[in-house]
This record gives structure tokens, sequence and C-alpha cells, in this order.
């Protein structure tokens, strides 16, 4: 191992170790930009320390744990195995008692959310299942009870669950039903003859109403959060939350309650995911988790919320904290992939260009800057967003912020991010994995694991897609909402005007606007296409603009009849999700300015500018037709994009090792082979067998090398004979 | 499972039970556009057979062997029962002699490689790792026998490979050298003193030239094909390929040989691939496959082929065969992976729209059609483009077109397919992974398995990058010969004039010349942008400029030293692969035309027009930016063009059954439940549920339905009170 990796992969160490790399040193491929004394530098401590965030305690000491190699993925485990090492590590948690600032203060915890989360998030890095089943544990069954139930309720059940003494499944999916939750078919129907005070009745009332892919539920869980439609005197007040036991302590079924395995999956592999149904199983009165909605004795029901509707997203949207850890584990996937690949790229090599005896490294090819930086860049992009999204979830959590604007606000924010995030670390493992080429295939090198433990990110807590046009609704609503706003001569105006702001795009007299200024000066382009002020105009006018295209095209529906409408708004699905994509991009681009302009150092501030103009370059890029038309972009500064881009990137080569290095990703957290020098090693043990043999003069010689002499001297034959 | 389903997934039935699904009939989501009578329709024994192609007898033999079960991939099973299962599973295909088809006629075969290859691809629905098991044994390992050695060579060592009597390792990458084949460091050096006349001594002089990711080099290798520098008299005459065995008949490691366990991998488990290591192994002078390149008994070296370069890639382009075989079980699995996404989103329903009783069939929602219909047609083009390859493949192979020029020819075709298939495939399941939500990721559903089994495809036989870099430099070296052919002032003419043409392009007036054809009419436009001509015009031109480009830039770099000539090309290696993506698009674009041409059917033609229209047009609406810049579309068509996409999505909604039906994916192929009709049945019970329920009258009243209710009455009271 290399002093390099080692301080890269281990606790911080003195800045000056790092950012230098072999690949530094001139290379066949040219002249690398390493920066001369004087030029700007990533101060790594203050970078790490600022992607630590505000819970930055609570990380370590998840990153300590996550460390541990009782804590670690297993290699070639059978689905049982692996099932058995993940519920021990679980009882592990329960021990030291990870999950207890996610208790508020009656229950003995501190309500510390945002520090509990943050916690979750960083077992990703050690097994991805064991995040995912502390997750269903703690942050779903558990909170569940935390959330929807009242003091009582809480006091009887949270301990045990806490504890692990109750393994517990949250039973809200159904085969026929996830991303719709409130058309789950389960019933929960109260019998007031039943029991001491009244009976609920579960039932599951055909094969499509099995709850299904339920964490804990093929064989650890011994209660259940069950979602059903709730039915009193007669009348459905659509889904709440019961509690209801399914196995007893030895882990037999309860009678009437029926249990299936989901058997392999394609990840997540150390998680006992399964079906359940119900038959006709009673639990009594108290078992509804009663914050939101109750049952009298007598059956008479009840509610603080009016609304049915209401009602539902309220207590769905409890669950947010779901998406919130999804969020953040899978920027820390993304880091962990990046760290490996970059490490590996920078000491790998293949192919010699100009100098015989050294092959280039990958990182100088520019196919790999290009598909390794610009995801690296996106990753820096999320964990800025990240620590947005999870302050505004610690304080509707914590009760400081939680208005119903708050609520939206998060639940917004959260389904604008988690796709975002979860649709990056796949395709960013994905990349890594390619780019180590064989190496990435093995599942040593953690990659390939990965991937298939976050490939499900994309649809659990809210299918990618479906997060995607809530947010687009939201969007939509709003600039609806702004429109109500203003009087019905105002509307008119309103409309007359953004007409003719769009219309004036169209026509080249704007672009017109930045050639001039650009006047013909490639750097002065490359100048102002760098400024914030031009990238923050174009993401926020197009995620603006995007919507609104999208308002006006759906204007009409309010006439239709609902059919109509409804096939009307899925004719433009396609833009709605885009317009979700855009405003995501903004969102993130933000993050990252705001988070650089609280870095103090310069040089640190110029690095991951840098990089916060390739994530903002690249977004634009990715959609630069969209710009063309829309004439927001000159054809100017269009044909100059890609080349200003290619120019970042060299420009940002010298600080790979750096801007990985602080994303503290530590000895144990990685534990491929590839990142751990022992490339470097081999080369350096060829490098020198080569040069021993060169220096014994017993090297073969090369067939090439003769027959070039031979033609040489065969040529200076030539010459002699034409001459004489 | 419904009759539909049962048609669809098992031999051919008739045509009229195709393509209506349930979705045909009227959804909430609007009126579906289903062909009238008379209208356009597939015929989909037509088409499977045109996808069946020139081998179409070995393909269907093919295709009821991997539908049988003994041929499945396993569920669940550790590393060492899936190999153990393949092994046996390989047994078979020996004792059923399936690869007799690859042996010339003097070693007792047809020498029918079109046939022997295109059964060979078929595998890969049974199981990947049998596919590629089996093309370790007798495409590489007994191929190379094959290929690379002489008569007496074959007649001792091919009747082992063939049977599986020597099951072989192919000893090509090392850990050091995977892409750089022509930098392995292993060597053979001859020792005239050794053995009868003479030996080889094989070793390897340092970790980084172990032998690594090998099938069967971990526990079922005998013998190996080893890549190593063959050394004589001091001179390093470069890679040849040694016979050498490795096990004795027990297992046993032969002395000197060296072997590790790659352990569990990505996918394709059911490999035992490994490393090898020699140390000083000594194997007879017979032992080095002569071909190419041979020793005497005194150690003199003779070649048939002068030049080592050309030698040396000579002997490494007959492995060509394993690209072209890639390259179809891409395609193969992308239609597999097709028809459980698109069968599955035919039956799920998820969300009401209008309709409260029946929910919207996932396949009616604009967001799936377009996540699922442009890889539908990209694996049409591939698969169309493939069935060309073979042919390209078959005709060298069989001697009847093995010139220089055809196999060059065929090596740049599979360098521009490989990458591209497999691409296309990884791409493809994984949309269909998420299409399917949770499901999807269970294992039984086949496709995580099918990304984890083929993640690889992109990286083995030829990195994908690598491969495009040489095509790249293909069609860089045919443009710069075809300069060559113009005299000096010829030459200045041409550029002026390819400039001019480039400068055309960048004014508004092209432009211009498309904006007066539409006229304005967005049905005109969508015809013309419809129109053969105009997409071979965009992607021929798109492909060749993009060329030019590239030739224009590093036109310098002939002047330059190697080092900065080097440094030049690097700065352009991202356009390069950029230039070889558009190659391979109008290769695609073009076969693919082809293919419709050849069909007698006219309501057949106009559905695959469709279907090729949506891959020319996505093709050029992705590189939109790039077609605006150049001056090829008008902002009018590129407007326009994403809204074309989306109506040919609708256009193509009612065949998308047939489609996948003409892939011939049977029962035995396609295993997974969600696929088979499960969905269906679950949805017919929960239908009927809820029809007895509302006949009974006693179900519950919905809460929102009497609060509305209730809303209404006290309205009428209001009014009749303010009538009053």
């Amino acid at each position: 191992m290399t002093a390099d990796t080692s301080t890269t992969a281990s606790a911080p160490a003195p800045t000056a170790a790092r950012g230098t790399d072999a690949a530094a040193s001139p290379t066949p491929t040219g002249p690398i930009p390493v920066p001369a004394d004087g030029s700007p530098r990533l101060d790594v401590e203050m970078v790490s320390e600022a992607l630590l965030g505000s819970w930055a305690d609570a990380r370590r000491d998840a990153r300590e744990r996550a460390a541990r190699p009782e804590m670690h993925r297993p290699m070639d485990a059978s689905v049982a195995e692996h099932r058995e090492r993940v519920f021990g590590q679980l009882r592990i948690l329960a021990e030291e008692e990870v999950s207890l600032p996610m208790l508020p203060e009656h229950l003995g915890g501190p309500n510390d959310n945002g520090a509990n989360v943050a916690a979750f998030e960083e077992l990703v890095v050690a097994d991805p299942s064991l995040q995912i089943k502390a997750g269903v544990q703690w942050g779903l069954f558990t909170s569940a009870i935390v959330q929807l139930g009242d003091e009582e309720q809480q006091k009887a059940w949270v301990p045990g669950a806490m504890s692990l003494e109750t393994p517990g499944a949250f039973a809200m999916t159904e085969i026929g039903h996830g991303s719709d939750v409130q058309s789950l078919a389960t019933t929960a129907t109260f019998d007031p003859e039943g029991g001491e005070d009244g009976e609920w009745v579960i039932n599951t009332p055909f094969r499509a109403a099995w709850k299904d892919f339920l964490g804990n539920a093929a064989i650890h869980a011994r209660a259940a959060t069950v979602f059903a439609r709730l039915i009193t005197n007669g009348v459905d007040h659509g889904v709440h939350c019961f509690y209801v036991p399914v196995r007893d302590a030895e882990g037999n079924l309860l009678p009437g309650v029926q249990s299936e395995d989901d058997g392999e999956k394609g990840g997540l592999n150390g998680i006992d995911n399964g079906r359940l149904a119900f038959d006709h199983v009673r639990v009594p009165r108290r078992n509804l988790l009663n914050r939101y909605g109750d049952v009298a004795a007598d059956g008479t029901y009840s509610s603080p919320i009016d609304s049915p509707g209401r009602r539902f997203f309220t207590m769905i949207g409890t669950l947010v904290q779901g998406r919130v850890s999804l969020d953040g584990s899978a920027i820390r996937a993304s880091q962990l992939a990046l760290h490996i690949a970059i490490t590996y790229a920078t000491q790998r090599r293949q192919f010699t260009a100009a100098d015989p005896t050294r092959e280039t490294v990958l990182m100088d090819y520019q196919a790999h800057l290009h598909r390794l930086l610009p995801k690296l860049a996106a990753t820096y992009a999320g964990a800025f967003a990240h620590e947005q999204l999870l302050h505004a979830f610690d304080d509707v959590f914590s009760g400081r912020g939680d208005t119903p604007e708050g609520r939206e606000d998060l639940e917004t924010l959260a389904a604008t991010l988690k796709p975002t995030s979860t649709r990056l670390a796949l395709d960013t493992i994905q990349e890594c994995r390619e780019a180590c080429g064989g190496s990435g295939f093995m599942a040593e090198n953690q990659l390939v694991g990965l991937h298939q433990d976050l490939d499900v990110y994309a649809t659990f807590e809210g299918d990618n897609t479906i997060l995607l046009q809530l947010v687009a609704k939201r969007l939509l609503s709003d600039y609806t909402s702004e429109l109500k706003n203003v009087d019905r001569a105002g509307i008119g105006r309103f409309i007359a005007q953004r007409a003719e702001v769009l219309a004036k795009r169209h026509t080249p007299w704007a672009r017109l606007g930045q050639s001039v200024s650009d006047r013909g000066n490639a750097r002065r382009a490359f100048d102002s296409m760098r400024s914030a002020e031009f990238q923050e105009e174009m993401l926020a006018d197009r995620a603006r603009v995007k919507v609104e295209e999208v308002a006006l095209a759906l204007r009409s529906t309010a006439r239709m009849s609902p059919a109509d409408a409804a096939a009307e708004v899925n004719k433009h699905q396609v833009e709605m999700l885009d317009a979700a994509r855009a405003h995501a991009d903004l969102v993130r681009w933000r993050a990252f300015t705001a988070g650089i302009e609280a870095m103090e150092d310069e040089g640190t501030r110029a690095v991951l500018t840098d990089v916060r103009d390739l994530f903002g370059l690249t977004a634009i890029n990715d959609d630069l037709a969209w710009f063309l038309l829309s004439g927001m972009i000159s054809t100017q500064r269009g044909r100059q994009i890609e080349g200003d881009l290619r120019r970042l990137l060299w420009r940002l080569r010298p600080h790979v090792l750096d801007l990985v290095a602080a994303f503290d990703i530590r000895l144990g957290h990685v534990r491929a082979p590839i990142a751990l020098g022992g490339e470097q090693e081999r080369q350096d043990e060829a490098a020198a067998y080569f040069r021993a043999q060169r220096a014994s003069q017993d090297a073969p010689v090369s067939e090439k090398a003769l027959r070039d002499a031979e033609k040489r001297a065969r040529r200076a034959q030539g010459k002699k004979g034409s001459s004489r």
C-alpha cells in the first residue's frame, strides 16, 4: 500500500500528504496541469468538515461503527446466512442504543432526529442490508408507533421495538398496491362485541391484498404495523395503521396469520423480505394507532382532521424519514464508489503513449475523466442538498418547524432529492464498475454488491417516477396559485407578458445579446458561462419555463370531463417529469453554491467552484437542445460549451484525490483490494523487474527493434551505395 | 394465466390471437389508437421468421434446448453449487455435440460457423453462465487450437476439448494487462536442449503477470491455451499461443502451475473464474500453436507474416467470434427483458384516473411508453444489425470471404456492434427492472439476475471503450486514405469544399430550406422527418462530419513529437468515441431499414417502419443540440421532434404485444411469474370480489362519499332556504 492511499482511506492526516498522485508527475500523455506554488488547493479537512455537516459527531461515531469488521457485508453468503448475520448486527445496534436519538423526551430520548438519520445513513458503507433492516425496525416499525400512537401505546410497544425484543414488520405495501397506498385492500373492521371493549378484525380479502416485500416478515417479525381500511358502523374511513402481533416468542405464526418468503432478491439479501396475510385476525380496540383517527367502544369514529384525504396524507407524511435517509445513503454510496474507482484510476496504467517504458495512468485519459468527474460533481451537489433536506426534516420532526407548510415543503424536497440521488448512485456505481474493468466485476471490490443493493432504492420508499410526478404537481399548483393571486385582468396581462418573454427568446435578438457580450472571445465566453449568475439564470429559468409550459398546456383541462382531463394530463407526463428534474438540478446547484460560499479558504472555494461549474454546465449541456430552442443560449455559446467542459476536467485533474479524500471514506468502509494499493504494489514490482532486466543486459531484444535496426542499416547501406 | 400471455410465451400460435391486450379496450386515460379493420397490423410469424435469420433451424433447436428446465439458472445457489450445475450442463452440451458445427471438414464438422454461434447465443436465456462457460470451452479454448494450430495439433487436442474430456482455460488476460494484450508479460522461452527436440519454458515473472479472470481456471481446467511472449535465441517475437496442461486427471495442479480462485463475482457465478501462474513450466516444442509463427528444433523462428505487428493482430483477430456471439446474446437478453416488462405492463394496473372501479394499465402511461419503447426499437435495430454481423463472420470463417479486407471489415463491424448492444442490454434490463417496481427486484422475475450476469459483457472480449476507440481509428484512417487518393491540389480543393459545406450549415439558409419545405405545417414536417431519406441523411452526415472534425483537428499531429501527438489525440478522445457511436447508430439504422424492405406484408412494413422511425428519431433527438449547432436541423423541426416522438409512442401502443411476440420468447425462457399471468389472475380475483360486494349491497360506504353526499344535501337545504 502506498502512503498516499493509506491516508486517503483512513482518519484525517496532514493535508500536505494529499492530492499528489503518481500521475501528477509528467506522464506520456503530456503536461498535466499540476497546481503550481500558490495556485488553488483544496483544504481537505475543511471540506470534509463541511460534508459532515451539522450532525458531525453523530456521523463520526457512525463511521467508526461502520468500519468495524463485524458490521460488514459478507462475501458469498447464502441468503439464510446473510439474514442471520444482519439480524445479529441489528442486535449490536440495539445493545448500543444507536437509535435512541429518535425518541422524544417523554420516551427517554433527546428527540434528535437529524442525528438519528445521519447516523443510519452511514451504515450503507458497512452493508446496505444492515442500513435497510435497521430502517425497517426503527425508522418504519418503531417510528409508526411513535408517530401515529398515543402515549399509552408508545409506552406499551416502543421499548420492545427499540430493544429488538419485538422485531417488527411495516406492513403497508400489498401485492396489488405499491405506489397507490390509498387503494390498499386489507380491512380492519370494528366489532364492538369483541373482547373487553371491542375488537378489530384484520382481514386479507384476496391474494392481491397480501402484504408484500416487507422486511422482517419472512422470519424475524413478532409484530407488524399493519395499514388497513378502517371500517366501523358500515363506513370505510380509509387507511389507518394497526399494531398486530404476528408471531409468538418461539417464532411460530399466530392463529390466522400467514407468511411467505420473498426469497432471493437482486440485492439486500441480508433482509428477510416476505409476505403476510390475515384471516380475520382479532386485536383489541386499542391496537389502532390513534393519533389521527380513533374509534370509541361503541364504534363511533373520530379524527382531529376532518377531510379524509388530508388525514390520509398527514398519516403517510410521517414516513418522509425513510426518503430522507435514502437520499443521504445514496450519496454516501456514490462517494464510496467514486473513492474506489478514482483511487484505482490514479494507480492503474494501461497502454504506452510516447514513453515506451511507462504506461499511461487511467485517470489521464480524457474519456476516463469524462466518465467519472461529472458524477463526482453531482455527488458533491447531492451532498450539500442532502444537508439542507436533513435540516428541513429535523426542523419539522423536532416540532420547531412543524407547520403544514413546513411539512409540505419537506415532503416536496424529499420527493425532489430521493429520486435524483438514487438515480445518481446507480449510474455512478455502474460507471465506476465499468471504469474498473474486470476488477470492477469482482465482488471483493465492492462495486457490484453496491449496485445490487442500491438498485431497489430507486423503487422503495416512493418509486422515483411517482415522486417526481408529485414534485411536478406541487410545482404546477404553486404556479397556478400564483396566478390565482392575480385578478382576472391581471392574468391576461401576465400571460401576455410571459408570452412576450418566451417569444423574444425565440428570436435571434436574445441570443445576439450573448454573442455581443462574448465578442468572439472564447476566454470571455468561458468566464461568463462559469459565472454563478449565468448558471443560476439558466437553471432557474429552465425550471420555471418547463413548469409554465405544462401549466399553459393543461389550462384547458379545467373545462374537461375527468376522463378527458386525465388523458390530457397523461399526454404531458414526460414533460412533467422533465420539469421536476429541472427543478432538482436547480435545488442541488443552489445548495452546492451556498455550501461553497460558506467556505473560508479561498483555494478551497476556487477548486469547489470548478466542481460546481462542472455540475452546472453539465446540467445545461445535457439539455442543450432545449436551451438552444428556447433561445436562452446562443449558438455561439452552445458550440463552445463542450470544449469548456473538457477544459474543466483538466483543471480538476490535479485535485481528484483531494476531492475524494474529503469524503472521509475510511479503511473498513473501503475493503476493495483495488483501492488499497495492491495495484500500485504490483506495478512497482513489475517496473523493478524490467529495470533489473535492462541493467543486467540479458533482456531479450524485441523482433520489431531488430527489424527496425536492420531497416536502418539497409537504408544506410543504400545511401552509401548511391553516393558511391 | 390468460390465453394471451400463454400464446406470447410459447410456440407460434395463430396470429389473430395476438396484439390485443386488456388495454386495447377503452381505458380511463382516454381513447387508445387501436388499429381499426384494415389498418396496419404486424404479421408476427413473418417478423419472427425474419429475426430468426439465416440460421433459423440452429436457433430453433437452441431455443428448444434453452427452454429445458435442467439448463436453467438456479435460484439462491451458492457459488460452488452454481459452478457444479453449469459444469453438468456443459457435459450435456458436449454429449449432444452442440458445438460440432464449428469444426472444419477435416476435423469431422460441417464448418458452419454461423449456425454454431447462432445456437450459442440462444443459451443466454437459459443461464448466461452456461453461455459464457460454453464460450470459454469451445469458442475460446477449442477455437484457439482450431484457429492457431496445425492439423497435427488439432487432431491431438481438439477431440478432448470438444468432448469435455479436457476442460480448458483461455489464458490471455493478465492482472496487469487486459485491454493491452500486446504488453502481456508471461514468457515462453525456447530451450533447444530440453526434451526430445526442444522445450518451451513458460514463466510468470511477477505478480502482475498472473493470468486472471479465466473461466475454468479455478477448478475445472485440465489444460490452457496460454498467451506468452515467444523468446528464442535472445529475441522476443511477441505474444504467441501455447497449449499447456495444467491439471492431471484427478484435478491436481501439475508441477510449477499455481492457481487461485477469483471467488464471488457480480454475476456469472456459474463459472469458476480464476488465476493461473507458471513457474518455469516445461512443455514440448510442438506445444506452440504454430499457424502464424513456429520455431525449429534449433531455435530458429519463422512466420508466414513478416511484420510482427500484423502477425499479432492476425492471431488476435481469430478471437472475433467471442465479440460476435456477445452481440447476439446481448440482443437476445434485451428481448427477454422487454418481453417480461411489456407483458407485465399490459396487465399491471395502478391508480384510477377517471373510472373509479378500473385502474389504468401501466402501459397506458406516457412515461411508461417513453421508458420502454425506444429500447424496444433499439433492440429491433440491434437484431437486424447482428444478423449482418453474423453473415460477415460466417463469410470470413467459412473461407468464402477470408480476405484481409474481409477480416478487417468484420473486426470493425464487431467492434461497432458489441459495445452498442451490450450497453443497450444493460440499460434495457435496468429500465425494465425499474419499470416492474418491487416485483422487478425479486430474483424469480429474472431481471436482476440478467443484469448481474450481463454486466461484464461490457468489459470482456474487448472493453467497450477500447473497441469504440478502435472503430474511431478505423474511421479516421479510412477518411485519411480517401484524402491520400487525392493529389495535393485536390486536397486543398477538397478541404475548401468541406469547409464551405460546414459553413453553409452554420448559416440560417440551410435551416430556412427545411422551414420552407415544412411551411409551418406540423403534419408535413412530421411526414418529412419520418422519411427514410431524411433520417439517413441526418445519421450519415453526422457520422461523416464527426469523423471529419476529429480528422481535421488531428492534422497537426503529423508534425508533432510522439508525446505531443499522443497528448493531442487524448484531447479528442471523447469526440472519437462519440464519432464511433454515431457510426453505430447509422449501421443499425441501415440494417433495420434493409430488414424492413425485405418484408412482403404491407401492414408489417408499416408497423416496423414506425419502430424504425422511433429508433432513428430518438437517435437524432438524443443528439439534437449537435444537429442544431451544425445547422443540419432547423429550430422549427427541432422544436417539433419531441412531440413527434410521443406521437409515435401512441401509434405503436396497440402493437406492443405483437412486437414482443415476434421475439419468440418461449415458456422456459421466461420463468418470471409476473410475465406468466399471475398478475392478471390476481386482478381478476380482486375485481370479482368487489363486483360481488357491490352486488350484495353490504359493501361499506366510504367516508368521503358520505361527506360528499352530506355536502350536497346541505347545499340543497341552503338553496331551499334561500329560495324560501
